[in-house]
């Protein structure tokens, strides 16, 4: 099936190397069977399958909920006007906002660079029945800081290498904090929005010409897109170091919006359908106080 | 004007004597008018209502985030089974949740019992461009605990004295609390969530009846049903001490759950309309800035 391909297409295998040229930004290189719908027709069926999946979604997390076994961590990370705002807007508006939150992560507070470089994401992570969006992650900590190490120094690190093995013991970090949260019932969803750098361009003077966008472009995000080439590398690097069998990343194209957003959807739904998750059965005493409830009331 | 008018009519006037029973628990009672226009055709309008409520309540939401400079937080206090969950998921399901974050309070931990009893909630305000929603609130202090004092023996206060003086102690700490978020941009909306004692027998013994809700009740349920009045009177001393010109407490109609979600819908994008949101506008040299981005970018 057309949609079982694409996910594997996107989906990085565990231990093997990472080239994000090998991986599609856009709808043109995305798969054959795909182009052979026509672009036009494609759209029309992606609209279908993002609305099925927001249907699906909303249901997913009212059984989460009542299952209160799992949580889910949704993972965002890509460069600049890649769609990460968007993605979360057009794939989660329609969840009941009450199963579901979302974290953006700026640059981080004294308080927080005085702590270990997970705290500030352990704190926010989702209470189990929720779902728990990440708009940048603990990631940064390996692809901005690793991009422009001088942030490192604001950090008052121990270590003052910053050398292979510092990167190396970062990525063996994130693994093992991603196993800790698998072991304790939440599973880890990740996404690279992987969109190329002539779309960023032409995004980034949208934003300029559009007057009530103008507040979303910065200056720094023109100073960062001088370092794409860098980026792209930590990206790989991490990338590579961090797909597992139970966190495994998703490389998906991000030049088509709709094609992020039904993939992410896709992706997500199918990811929570294998939990397995069931209405709590009461055991035979609360079935019975139950029954003891309904006597009181029905004598009222 | 119809919704004008019952808005007026389940909101509480600051300083006014407050009788729970002067407050319309059904469609029936609620208004003249409304009642003329048969209980069919006003289930119809209120529906569009609600759905035209919930599309400007998305827009309204995007303006809170792009013009950042006020927050709102909502309050939703209720005796079980008045409808707080599907208030939430019908009047806020479809606005970005990235703009949105519903906090459920429930037995506060030792920790939390070890601070000032404000202390929890401070945590969890709403930042500036969000909606926050209080599932249950900061009010539990004055009401679940007023029912049942004992409970302030585990919270080790320093006060022993527990008579109206404590409590209007704590009504004057909760009226400074908002005015303080009052001042520093924080809308505060209220809503107390009024059934009566018949429905919430009928919707218990609904979910009693019904095998995927039986997890939804618990015995504890019924044991605060038995102080139903002592609830009605902790409800009307907290609302009538604390409905302010800035905050004022909002009794809606909860026996008939489409009036509730509209009300709660209509009052909740008008308070927020009240605040002049706008587009940030760039000052001239920010402005020159995004002028000379454009031209790199033009000039790749």
């Amino acid at each position: 099936m057309l949609r079982d391909k694409l996910i594997e297409r996107f989906t990085v295998v565990p231990g093997s190397k990472v080239r994000l040229k090998d991986f599609p930004t856009g709808f043109d290189e995305a798969d054959e069977d795909l182009r052979r719908l026509t672009k036009n027709k494609a759209k029309e069926v992606a609209a279908d399958v993002l609305e099925q999946n927001r249907a699906e979604l909303a249901t997913a997390q009212e059984m989460l909920y009542a299952d209160d076994r799992y949580s889910v961590l949704v993972v965002l990370q890509a460069m600049d006007a890649a769609g990460k705002d968007g993605t979360i807007k057009h794939v989660f508006s329609g969840v009941n906002p009450q199963g579901c939150q979302v974290f953006s992560f700026k640059k981080p507070s004294a308080e927080e660079l005085d702590h270990n470089f997970l705290w500030r994401y352990m704190k926010s992570l989702p209470e189990r029945g929720r779902i728990g969006i990440f708009n940048r992650s603990y990631y940064e900590d390996v692809l901005v800081v690793k991009v422009h190490p001088e942030l490192l120094d604001s950090g008052n690190l121990p270590d003052e290498r910053r050398g292979r093995k510092f990167w190396n013991d970062r990525y063996d970090d994130l693994n093992n904090f991603e196993k800790h949260l698998h072991r304790n019932g939440t599973t880890v969803i990740k996404f690279f929005l992987n969109v190329s750098k002539a779309q960023q361009r032409k995004r980034f003077l949208k934003r300029l010409d559009e007057d009530d966008k103008h507040w979303k472009f910065s200056a720094a995000d023109l100073a960062e897109r001088a370092h794409w080439d860098a980026y792209q590398q930590a990206y790989e690097d991490a990338i590579e170091a961090t797909s597992t069998e139970h966190s495994p990343w998703y490389v998906v194209p991000a030049d088509d919006k709709w094609v992020t957003r039904t993939m992410v959807a896709d992706i997500i739904v199918r990811r929570i359908h294998t939990l397995g998750l069931r209405y709590p059965t009461l055991p035979p005493d609360a079935l019975a106080k139950l029954e003891e409830a309904r006597a009181k009331l029905e004598a009222e």
